[in-house]
């Protein structure tokens, strides 16, 4: 492997359906093997160990290889046929037991290994499997340094704001946006926050990302003008300020009884198809770089509820993707 | 008993309520006595070791017999009182434990024989209660020998096409439509689909369905026009095609949140409320001939979430069958 | 302490947060100190033995101490700071292990007692964790006797129209409104019910509701009119009928897939955000006395779904109340 | 029905075996019927509202009804066929769902009239179903005025000493051995405990038995000495100096990990085959008139571990009472 | 592949230890490749259709596939570094979905097919992971084919005789006993039975067992002299009378409290750790040929209690076969 | 408060038995006031992202504290009043998010604070309630500085040898012995190990065990010698040769099907009883100077029996420390 941070999928499931017609994504994201182009690269960051609450998100990458088997790579909403473009799992990056800050910086690391590796594929888009949401600030921070010069915004599907201080317990999946504001990777003008929820979030971080600039539309303002004009609005804000778009789900903005698995989610949150539709709009839109999904605890999870509602963002998201792919043409 | 293929129900839950004016469905439906005139006939159908994941729908029947108790015979939504009309549990159908051909022989034989019982008692409805899917084809094939010469139509709630080849697996629950299209037993100008899912269906069955001329609606368009809007499309198109309708409802349609107790799920399905209307409009359909309900799995729900749910489709279709009976007068 | 029928608190959790800026629930509900002038008392009402069908939701009330830890004071939906009013958990009403009628007896002493305590601070309002819902009908008579010469009025959400004959079973959690009709503390114009529910009320149930004079609304017409609309006309009535209004939460109003802490619920029900948003217009509304919470079973809960679920619920009538007493100014 | 405080069982459940050789206990144990001469009644006493925490112990008779289709009506490890005896369902005591001295009653005048129902016939023994345990005070009453004149002993297992004070919260799952003696119905020195646990009992109760003159053994000494050794120690003693002997099995008594379904069980409790042989040798002993099964609550369960081990030990007591009346012979 | 009935394991957890010292399981077995030698062969075979109550056993070949890595490939009890001998996984034996037949059909010419791939590799043992019971019948046809002269024993840990008739259901997980009798594959002398329980068997098939000579221990027999000690016993007399030994292990023999996962176990099972010791001297023993594990049933697991336990039965068993094969010496 | 590391206890439960007889451990441990004079001091060290797998053994803490109200602080099987002597809750110690060394130093300097702050009283005895095995090294280290110039030996209850290299992942749950070595806080021959477990322990390690002298017990030799008989041994040989003895109990140690609240159980571990025997015999002992308990991770439990059984565990150990002290006498 040409990597140093990046370790190959140990996990496999190749599994594939009793019908010979019908084509597994599991049969459509494999390991990647060096050199090979592909549109979609999927990569794993198993770190929850920096979560304030117990997490084992650590365990959700390999918890959604476990489950591409159970879905077709084929979009009958929008008529999309996923094998038209390549995916390749690029496996994990390297994490260490105890030393949490050395896991941020293979994070960082890692991202930006990924994407020299896929410098010359045009089309080449990361799709990053958390952990916790404290792997935002740093793999944002890979892709900044891939992009250099470029000024990057960022759209969030959150219940909370994460702009804890970073001076009370450090860089945690309560943190990752005020690291990205702290360090300058982000300004708060290019930060748009969707899903914030009443009694999960201070007083005091509303009031931070207000003198910050960054604009939020909170779970009720979401039910009352509905989640996909507000991502227009916030879309072509965007678009017009910066030069590309990361996208975090933190999967917890998803209502407590759709998604058990994830220590965040609280009642009366988003539903699963909003969620669906919004990221399959964020897939079609040409500036967007790249997204991430985290804070999905398969420990938590009942049945396997809350893995295949995070695969299937992962899924809407790609078949967006394609159709942007396909409008640009060969 | 009459019966070559039924044997009469073994679990019988007679269980009441404290408040002697509150009447329960557990004390409506009775089992059935031979010769007695009902309106409506409760049938189990035992059989999922003929599903391509293991399943346990099996059990639904006696399930959903365990729950009637919990029910009251009374619809305050439509103020319609169950206990105006008669209705009977007729048992199960005889399955075998290793010859699934044998199985399917016997549910067509079995549905055959129940309506013959009541060929003399022209408001019988029989309301069958899988069991897996792969009960449909044969199911609706007794249903059809009954009324030889008639024309009869199908409206579907399902996340899938099932419309898998038969000879990668043979008739399972992957393969009713399939298997009542090759069989000419239906048209498919005269299947409507209703729930298709994205991620769910491979491209080839999609383009196998359009080639048929199955009409189908995704959950994206359940969602957009609103579920009663396409029923009554669908409706008025069957109602002028067919002489006979049947009613088949792959309760895993519904959102994985709300149905943890099935095989086939998908998050973003359809919501339980939205199933019971329709159901209940089908319930006043004039030509509505017989409903089934399959892939009901005791085994993996969770409380009795789904089982409940199950037992609430049965009820909504039974409140809509007395209002066109009333509608009809004595 | 100055009490004869409520006992402090024994379960207490004062968690806070990693961030110092951020203030919790615990933090701001703490044990009442004798003398002590609060705007929102909280006391818990541990009988459920008196249900129907077995119930811990005597648990629920230590429940719901367990979680205020998981909930921050404010409200990012209305921009509301819950520490601007001051609230306090005066413990619980004491409960007798085999005598249910002296449990009921208590129960309307210790909420006399817990308003006489604050008598002299016009802003108190009490907050009820039940307990099953037979805790209504003596809790409103406590009201009504501190009230005396008032008429009161009810708005419920509910399943159920919980009238059940007395004689067959004595005052359960089937029949608290008959309770309160029979014992003359309620007229039947004066009660309003939010959420009934199709196959869980006999029609001897609503031909008695009618007779009575309650005005409902089934669930079918909550979501064909909208949980608010309905809600601002039976508020104006009340508003003109009635000196103090009194709000009664059956948790098992809520969906089934939303809120399996309960023995109630059916699928169809409530979701969780409409409760929400209805509790807090109620906050806002001037007559309203106190509300009660129950119903709510932990022992039945997944994860703490429904805990989490009625926390919620208190917390956003607290939201509504808060913005009340700022309109009123200091 | 002769009865006035019995009724004949509404849950059913006559499942039988796909091996037409294949005996089931559903099969032997069927609904009694008038006059009808059996050797065993079985009689659910649905009571749990009585028990000082939460409990659905009431659940537990239907719970065993249930499972009575998944055990062989014979027992290979002693060689007997129980079909050689006859056993009936006699149904439930009736019970109220707010007065719990009625209960009481109610028990006490159902197992009078179970036995007076079956006075002409010498063999018939009564298993009783809990409930919780309050119930054995008021069942061994029954049976002591049906044997008026004859002196009762009583041999119990249990993790608790079951002699709480009467005056803190009245007859309840925690004083069934105190309403015994303080009613005179058994003495001190006839009592039996097996089972009693560290940490699960107060010193003052500890006290209170010793000074009543009550013979225990702890799980401590059950592990040292051998349950069955202990047992026939103590019948030994019993057989001098009683005319008949009561049987009551908490089934608390069992080891946590292998009986979650009950409020009380202790992990380092007795395992269930130490039960199982300890029952079946009680059910061979001439002078044992009844047992009674206590505090088995199937909502608490996991899976149906604690159901079925409570049916093994039904099964195996009337194993060892099959041995008894074959002894005896025609 | 040179493989007409196996298809290669489609799911693969290579996953290691954080310590580069601590070898897991899952780097030992690996997946195997043609013409490779190994001493070990592990072979799935997913058929639990052919189960007469619902089962999900056919999801055991990839459950224990994914605990592989919980576990080390050394045995601290005995010393064993199992890295010594070579280990491969063979993959699955091709199943139907609907046509049981050919299912057992396939089984006995896929074991037949992985014995003549290792032909010439002598010390090669086949391990054999079902699957529910009805797989043992044609598994062990098809190593009886490969040993064809040689006379076949059978070691069976059951908590059932499995000897149910043929006729009133086919080859189920109830008859691979009679199967393996009435085709003249195994007599009955040759067939020896550890932990047949009480309740769990009818006395038709004790009395059938008994008529072709079959030698059982009961779970109390076990209990009374030992596990090891009647195995010795019955290894004894196995040595003498056959060439080679099959052994089949029906998980369900353990207590249920210990294994949730299989549709069969009984309450007063035998103890995990017996089954260990007994398998672990079974692979020590130069007669045996093979070994396999039915009836594990993922689906009921609770955590992974069950299949963890299943993984330890396999690693015991190949823990002795190590000692086996260090004594022949190199 | 006088402390720095340590912070006073936030979770309170003073539930109490509805028998004013009854005194149970919740109104016995209370919180630690200052100065106050104590014989058991009970402290939390809420930490767990130290461990190699997702542990939530951070909860244990407050998990032990949310049941001691269920247990009597009464020990009938050796007839020990557990309120003879005094005990506190002094809290937890201090812990940081995301920085584990910041910990590990809280640990060790909370320790010494507790004990500098009780160290005029020498009957204080502390009992660490874990977090994760790595917090044994810090904890042992902080006792030893208190006890400067003695000579500690070391009793570990546990599945796993926990000598893992330090290199690979820093001080997790997997090294805490090699930090012990190492670090020259204990030698090699002063470590006994009891329960030590195949296919959970790697070569190296036993080797890397046997090379510094470290004595264990395998789960085998423990079935075999009997556990009290081991460690009569081991507390023989260490009395002669160290000052004091600090016990550890990895509660993984237990077998799997009674202890599911763990990352680490093997199925075939120690029975619960056998170690509450072990920590009753332990807490007699002169030379014991502490107690931890860890691994116990509330999030994986069922119901409550792991936490139960920790429970269990912590009040053998204090009541063979009541017989101790009071053997010594005023
Ligand atoms: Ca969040
Ligand atoms: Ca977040
Ligand atoms: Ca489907
Ligand atoms: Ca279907
Ligand atoms: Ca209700
Ligand atoms: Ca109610
Ligand atoms: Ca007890
Ligand atoms: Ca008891
Ligand atoms: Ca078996
Ligand atoms: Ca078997
Ligand atoms: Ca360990
Ligand atoms: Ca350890």
């Amino acid at each position: 492997m040409p990597f140093h941070y990046i370790q190959p999928p140990v996990f496999i499931n190749r599994a594939g359906s009793v019908d010979r017609f019908d084509r597994k994504v599991s049969q459509w994201i494999v390991p990647w093997e060096e050199g090979q182009e592909v549109e979609a690269g999927l990569i794993g960051v198993p770190l929850s160990r920096s979560s304030i609450s117990p997490s084992a998100a650590s365990e959700a990458p390999n918890a959604l290889r476990g489950v591409w088997k159970s879905f077709a790579a084929y979009d009958v909403d929008h008529d999309v046929d996923l094998t038209r473009i390549r995916a390749a799992d690029f496996g994990d990056i390297a994490m260490h037991v105890t030393d949490i800050p050395r896991c941020h910086q293979n994070i960082e690391a890692g991202v930006l290994e990924m994407l020299e590796a896929s410098r010359d594929f045009p089309s080449f888009l990361p799709v990053i499997l958390g952990g916790d949401h404290s792997i935002t600030c740093p793999a944002l921070k890979g892709l900044a340094r891939f992009h250099t010069g470029k000024r990057i915004g960022l759209i969030q599907f959150d219940t909370h704001f994460d702009v804890r201080n970073l001076e009370d317990g450090g860089p945690s999946n309560g943190t990752p946006i005020r690291g990205l504001l702290e360090s300058g990777t982000l300004r708060g003008e290019d930060i748009f926050q969707i899903g914030i929820h009443s009694f999960a979030n201070a007083l005091a971080h509303k009031e931070y990302a207000e003198e910050q600039g960054i604009t939020y539309a909170t779970m009720r303002q979401v039910r009352q003008e509905g989640l996909l004009s507000i991502l227009e609005r916030f879309v072509k804000i965007l678009r017009q300020q910066v030069d590309g778009i990361y996208i975090t789900v933190d999967i917890d903005v998803l209502d407590l009884a759709c998604l058990p698995g994830s220590p965040g989610p609280s009642p009366g949150g988003m539903q699963p198809w909003e969620l669906f539709d919004a990221v399959h709009r964020l897939g079609q839109e040409d500036k967007v770089l790249a997204l991430d999904l985290v804070c999905l605890d398969p420990f938590r999870d009942r049945g396997q509820l809350s893995v295949k509602t995070g695969a299937h963002v992962i899924l809407s998201f790609l078949s967006g993707y394609c159709q942007r792919l396909q409008q640009k043409g060969p």
